[in-house]
């Protein structure tokens, strides 16, 4: 399979960035939920392009219809599928592109893959586009979440080496989580993002793109779910993660950071609360021991690599004849997508999550 | 599911450190591919404990009996199971720690995901002993890549801040591999090998741990094996990596450092070399475009926690009574689990690569 | 999962009777493979109900729209995703059933299983118009494999009691195949056809139905695809089969006949034939031997019940209400559906074929 | 895969006759289960050849071992595994059968399947003892489900053309199922099996062999498991049934007896009985519509072909020589498998009942 994800949920995402639309189609989405579609675009136009001039000015409507699975507001239990049409496409400036691999990206990987019948057209299926129906699954994951009181949140922690400060890994809360939702630039101190969209303007202003990393947390989430080993929740994360483009890296707690510590400084001690729970001093665990929640809350990083469509000049190859070439990308480019990732990680979490509290008791 | 990975290859790990047996069932084995059986002992061997101080005491004999699936020195195509029985455990030592939660184990997450039932004595199933199997799988998959030219190396990157010589990227040869294969401790530097083990022993001294980072690579895998999205090269190996118990990250190609770059900067130029073949003069990518083979070296670092049993005194839970106690861990344990997790991170790997190239014309 | 089969090609049928549009979502069609559109046509329209007066007078414009995984008359190896609009409903002749179970039907049952919240117009997810999406696959398959040089063909072996000849098993062409294909009515004899047509015509006029058995047959499907235990031809034939609606049985080659023989009687002998193929002199198996190809017709039948939408009134039960009621089903419905699921059976059979196929060696 | 079912349990069976030992590994069997191992070997005993003449000579000892997942009389919730190993062997038996291809064996599409590297001694993987381990399967699922009340049981129904009394379809009671149970040959009728075995005297007198019906019930599932199109009840029931060899046709509740019949004569109409449940007066459906149980009792029976060896000289091929050849095979094989079968035909509806009930609130 190259784009469905078979687990307690399945689901299928669909589509060529040019072609006829792009979508989702999911199984075993449970019945009778609630969802409300507003919300559901209100999430899928933060991954929308901004007409800010840190995106790309292509003005996408990426509004999904709803074809199947969804009846008097609720979800009716069977496949739910939803498209959203290419409208907006100028196949034009990607002309050369069937030729000459643009570095960075999957041209010539995905033509040897499909020995050349892939839709090269905008990146075809390997398009960041095709986040756009991630979103719209993540969104109703998210929704159905939200019910039992888990909040999935995600904030733009680095650009190009301009930090923002980290989501307190034990106290973050509910309205902290919002209050991003609800930010263009997700960040948690917006001065730090005012400094970050100087980057990207710089960035811009030379042709060039910058990366970045993107920090997220899920609270509230129940201690027991998830499974050890291939099918914990960092498995399931992370197989679900990796399948944004230009994630280059994956960390959950203080991730790398626990290679530099001893045991003793990394173990986090656990301690019954007021309130009766058993609980950890420290979360340098993220919220995952053996694949399997431990009821704090969840949080992991994602590294993602500057945007591959730039537009200095780059030396590369046209791999149908073989043969060295310069290629100068036009078009409308992104000088930097991270932040617009920002809801494509959230949306990976929320339906990593739900897959897994459908087997919680009581659900 | 807990313990089982499908896909075009499908296995399951079963077992519990102090049950019967552990071992491994593996499904859609090519057929008719020479084993040496040797050469899988000591492949596993690289992951047993030693006898040299750096590790656990224990004196495991860790030697896999075939039960099926392999014939006449060869695979017969059908379900590959061996089992390693578990002879030499001391039930005794781990007697109290079935309600005291040890700090950084699965301990408490594992008894509320199996509401108490789950086999306890020396961790049961989230034993780190079950990466047994794991590389007893991943031996099999070694062999069968390496005919085709495909060989995996791995070594430790770094141990409690102390580092190793990175691979080269690009020109890492078949004998680099081999070389680090057999090391008892494989560092490409032995000099800083020494200087980790010496950061291992003073943990120890201390009755604490130390983590660490291992960094892999393949080399001659084929340009074109993955896929887009969700069943890509990365996903594959996100969801085997994470199967390995005390991993805390991953990142490939140059990982988190890309988000520091300029896309200018990051991206990998292609060329034709000399040989006619489609190349990147730099490989930031680490061998994966758009969840495909590029041709180029993959490589990946994992972040490794500290091993979380310590011998110094931790606070905790009982979490049978809901009250707090202290824990002292009793037993026999590693001060560090890197070294012996290197052929674990080789085994995913080759799993991975020889489930993608399953599909590869002419495999 | 409901509605999802997941194998070497993965698939999901999605959409409720009367809503937006049904589909069909496919993973891992092989990459640049010629699809005629016109053929697909023609495929479904088999499919599609008639104005003979045999079946349903409903108009259904069951054309389907390629969304995605389809670029310059060839498939692209991604996903491919085809919608049928549902144009032409009349809600409210269903408006009486949310409550009454009509007897023979899933109302009750999907109520149970989706605790009240799937969409009961004209059966929802429960409805025959979902073999029309399979219906696409299926004629997708079939393009695939005729090039390949197999053919499906099937055929209304009996209609309530009255009987056509049956395929032979060893000598059926291609073109006994195609002549089937191009029948409006699918019978080897139509004289037969003619008789069945009567019975149903009758049954329509009692407000009643009838029910059938259709044969299938797949010619020059090579030997030695498929899998032993739970992956062979029949399982993978089996678990689509009986996802066509009123399917009640299937056997394979001669099926519940041969528990009446002896073993020399059913023992089917082997024998190299004139251009040096083994072959079978008699065909009792049904050509699969443990789940494989043997290389001779592979040949199955299909028990289908009489619709059961029938316009006499039946004792039923209001299963909101829990107590005893009178349904009398308005609308309009096919008195057989029999050869309607002629074309379902030939795509479930193309497909799974094909999806073994993927595992030959130079596909 | 070729042995591993993969849904809400998955599982793999693994092993070759003439192997070391032959087994099963089953993930996702919930935790804290009381499995009492005597009632396992009681029902594994069943399979088991009888030394009353009627079944092979052969003295197996097909009892299980517990490698893992099973700990202080219950199951863990993590992978159990059980072994059975292969005592009792005469390979040379089978010496000259590794080119003869075996009529109605997988000897010769075995052999192109695995390009000859499969182990061909007593049929290799594709023998009638890999139903050992699906009945191990089978019996530790029917331990879980008969805690919650559901019974299946399945007897003879018909041998080379004498006929057992069938299943009452709506009235079979659990002491109907368990005095099934301990029959040495399970019939209803006992003057009913006398006359099969003498039946299968006959065959054996005369070096033949003869097939046979099993009919099976399943009383007490609760209404509304299962799911529409490929994961109902009929789906999951037939991709297992269809793993036991020498099955060659399927049908639920009437099956093909309801071609022959009107809708009016078919349709089950519904009534609220006296407890206050939907129950319905007939039951031709089988206790399944739309994939979902309905509360009444599931009923299905299946074909089963004669042995395939049989001692009378059989025109075959040497596939290896791509010659014509006659074969006389020798050594010690059932003249009727149907009675053995019946276990396996449980074990087979027991795991896909259990399958589904797992998604069954409050399971």
């Amino acid at each position: 399979m190259s784009s469905t994800w078979n687990n307690k949920i399945t689901f299928s995402i669909f589509g060529e960035s040019h072609g006829q639309a792009i979508g989702v189609c999911m199984d075993n989405v449970p019945a009778g939920e609630s969802i409300d579609l507003d919300e559901v675009y209100k999430f899928m136009a933060r991954r929308a392009p901004k007409k800010n001039g840190l995106t790309t000015a292509r003005n996408e409507k990426d509004m999904p219809q709803i074809m199947s699975g969804y009846y008097n507001g609720k979800t009716t239990g069977t496949p739910l599928c939803a498209i959203i049409a290419n409208n907006d496409h100028h196949s034009q400036d990607y002309s050369n592109l069937s030729r000459l691999a643009r570095p960075g990206h999957a041209d010539y990987t995905g033509a040897l893959r499909y020995r050349g019948f892939n839709d090269v057209r905008g990146g075809g299926h390997f398009s960041g586009r095709l986040t756009a129906p991630l979103c719209f699954a993540g969104a109703v994951a998210q929704q159905i979440l939200r019910k039992r009181g888990i909040y999935i949140g995600a904030h733009v922690a680095e650009i190009h080496g301009i930090k923002d400060k980290s989501f307190d890994p034990i106290n973050t809360s509910k309205d902290d989580i919002r209050e991003l939702w609800d930010k263009d630039f997700p960040v948690i101190i917006d001065v730090q993002g005012n400094e970050m969209k100087k980057e990207i303007e710089n960035a811009k202003a030379q042709g060039d793109s910058v990366g970045g990393i993107i920090e997220a947390i899920a609270i509230n989430v129940p201690a027991g779910i998830g499974s050890p080993i291939f099918d914990g929740l960092e498995n399931s994360i992370a197989q679900l993660i990796f399948g944004i483009p230009a994630v280059k890296g994956l960390e959950f707690g203080i991730g790398f950071e626990s290679a530099k510590l001893t045991g003793s400084e990394n173990n986090d001690e656990f301690y019954v609360n007021d309130r009766g729970f058993v609980v950890t001093k420290t979360n340098n665990h993220g919220g995952i021991l053996g694949g399997i929640s431990s009821g704090m809350p969840i949080t992991l990083r994602v590294a993602i690599k500057p945007t591959p469509s730039i537009s200095k000049p780059q030396e590369t190859v046209d791999y149908s004849a073989m043969k060295n070439e310069t290629l100068q990308i036009k078009g409308r480019h992104d000088p930097c997508i991270v932040a617009r990732a920002v809801p494509a990680v959230e949306a990976a979490l929320n339906i990593a999550i739900l897959n897994h509290m459908l087997d919680y008791p009581n659900f």
